[in-house]
């Protein structure tokens, strides 16, 4: 960890060994208050998605700002929170191989107050109340509803009715409640657009909950929302907690689709990688040690965000290296120079780094590990 | 680790804790032996990239079929080679920053047989030069030619001789010698142009080497060549090492690169990703759960190969999940079942691990740690 013995020097922000994934505090911590007081002021739950940050430092801030638990993409992601000490964490995949299954219920009785994940099949409903039953514990459940996206969940009411009527009677399960998370909207550029198809998907939502009440189904928790939809479902109401993920860093993808109209985009960017200038022999450009392990491939390409031009692009170069294309008649940053980029798609690039290097301005404050890096 | 209880179990290999990399040892080997074979044939020596699987006991292997040492594209990389008592490790990208450079002169110095590192700009030479004498040692290096593809390295023959002047000078510099890494080559998908284009780049190549022997600077390695180019750089001769990486491996892409016509690529498929069926509640398809965090993105998609009925297809959906759609009236593989895909492009999506499950046949046989994972 070469970087540690920057902590506290000024100007150490421009001095980090490279690759190295940057928070800036400054924003981060303006993000999580924004979110909080939403939440408050619309009095509906948080329990923020750990699947952006993979992070029991930012868990815990999460928490501070009064999220009630945190929710994790993968059982290793809430293994790793659970050692953090983070209480209510809540699974939104299936678990469903016997070792998964073995892991979740030793990790239940681990929780100091328990936990809950998602089940969307039958057969797996009586694998976890088996589990649970033999471990003598009981596993809280909430039913998935695919919500549009059908890549995990029920895909239909009367699916959801059954396995809420099998959860409600099963003895090792606890039935907690309804996840319906629409993963398909949240990117959706256009507000009009994306209010109107997650109106959509709440009316689907709604017949269902009328149904289940109709069945004398209690439901205390009703889960989903991300980023893009958080104040079009808040407002709602129908949902009594938020999953969002992303507000806390934002990115590339993120920054545009929020964009309305002339209004900025909610959040602030404050996830950066920073590079260094690595070769510098060519015409109108040069080399960074920032590639295809250093952001994710899946969205837009990163955005040259300090150090550079102003008019400077990026394009991968290879899985170690990124081209800095300059603007014409523009002067190159200089070979060892420091440069930054906001990432493209924030989830899958922590996902490349062990650590996180927080900043505020210039200077390197803290270091974070990402626990739950490759954690499944 | 929950696999580990697996090792020596017959049919372990369908029941690991998934997403799980996976290696056909069989596989593996055959493809190491190929490739030392065909140049301990041809008189030229292997020095394999380190770059693809990053592992400690793959260089192990390569090295005990004869390979002279190892590549590695991070000075991270060389660190864990290094650590690993991996001899004559060279590093194919310039060093270029104080922080950079300060660990790579510890390395030197830690290294039982030295290493060796391209240098491509005089300032850095200038750099290299200093931090070696300052510590009291010699640090070998190489010219780094851009080969073409204008990565990193000298642009033209005139930067190639300045810096070879340069470095032969540098009392705390050794010329090694010159690298020439054709990178955009490799993946050439007709054989006939991969073949012109590398007699095109060696061209180039062989007149720098005659204008370096006119002015009296001797070269004793001259190392470059990729999985796509071995045999076409390597009948040549003008190489006295090649640095190919891929072969132990191969991934989707370099199979439909490398076919030739009729005749199978020389390599085989050994890397798998191994993934579980999590969700079955769709029509046509189901989902596994291996997304965006266990394949490289930047390539085609992952090729299905275990485990689904034949003409199944994978899409990716998420970070955590992948669409494993089935041919029209074939059955659905069950919840909870084994999926295994080859893998799109292999060196990045071996960045997404942490361990190796090696196995022979159906049997789980050993995990290997992926120590350079991450390690920049």
């Amino acid at each position: 960890m070469p970087n540690r013995r920057l902590i506290g020097q000024p100007g150490s922000r421009a001095a980090l060994d490279t690759p190295a994934l940057v928070i800036d505090i400054e924003a981060f911590e303006r993000n999580i208050a924004k979110m909080a007081d939403y939440a408050r002021a619309r009095g509906v739950a948080l329990r923020p998605h750990a699947k952006t940050h993979k992070s029991v430092a930012c868990a815990r801030r999460q928490i501070a700002a009064g999220a009630i638990g945190i929710c994790c993409a993968t059982l290793g992601e809430a293994e790793e929170m659970v050692k953090g000490e983070i209480p209510g964490v809540h699974i939104t995949s299936p678990q469903v191989t016997a070792s998964k299954i073995a892991r979740l219920i030793a990790l239940n009785r681990a929780a100091p107050r328990g936990l809950s994940v998602v089940v969307d099949h039958p057969d797996n409903l009586v694998a976890l109340d088996e589990a649970a039953r033999q471990q003598g514990t009981r596993l809280a459940v909430l039913v998935d509803f695919s919500a549009g996206l059908s890549r995990t969940g029920c895909a239909d009411a009367d699916a959801v009715l059954a396995l809420a009527r099998a959860a409600a009677a099963a003895p090792g399960l606890d039935l907690r409640g309804i996840q319906s998370y629409s993963g398909n909207l949240q990117h959706i550029a256009v507000r009009a657009e994306r209010a109107r198809r997650a109106q959509e998907q709440r009316a689907a939502l709604r017949r269902i909950l009328t149904e289940l009440r109709a069945a004398g189904i209690a439901v205390e928790v009703i889960t989903g929302a991300g980023t893009g939809t958080y104040d079009l479902d808040g407002d709602d109401k129908l949902f009594t907690e938020l999953q969002v993920g992303s507000y806390v860093f934002m990115d590339v993808d993120y920054q545009r689709a929020l964009l309305d109209g002339s209004n900025a985009p909610p959040f602030e960017t404050s996830l950066f990688v920073a590079a260094s200038v690595v070769s510098a022999n060519a015409r109108g450009y040069v080399t960074i040690d920032a590639g295809l392990k250093a952001f994710a491939t899946d969205g837009p390409v990163p955005e040259v965000a300090k150090g550079a031009p102003e008019g400077s692009s990026y394009q991968f170069f290879g899985d170690e290296h990124g081209k800095l294309i300059l603007p014409d008649g523009a002067e190159k940053p200089a070979l060892g120079s420091a440069i930054e980029c906001a990432t493209p798609h924030c989830d899958p690039t922590v996902n490349l780094y062990d650590v996180y290097h927080v900043v505020r301005g210039d200077t390197l404050i803290d270091i974070w590990p990402i626990e739950a890096r490759g954690k499944r």
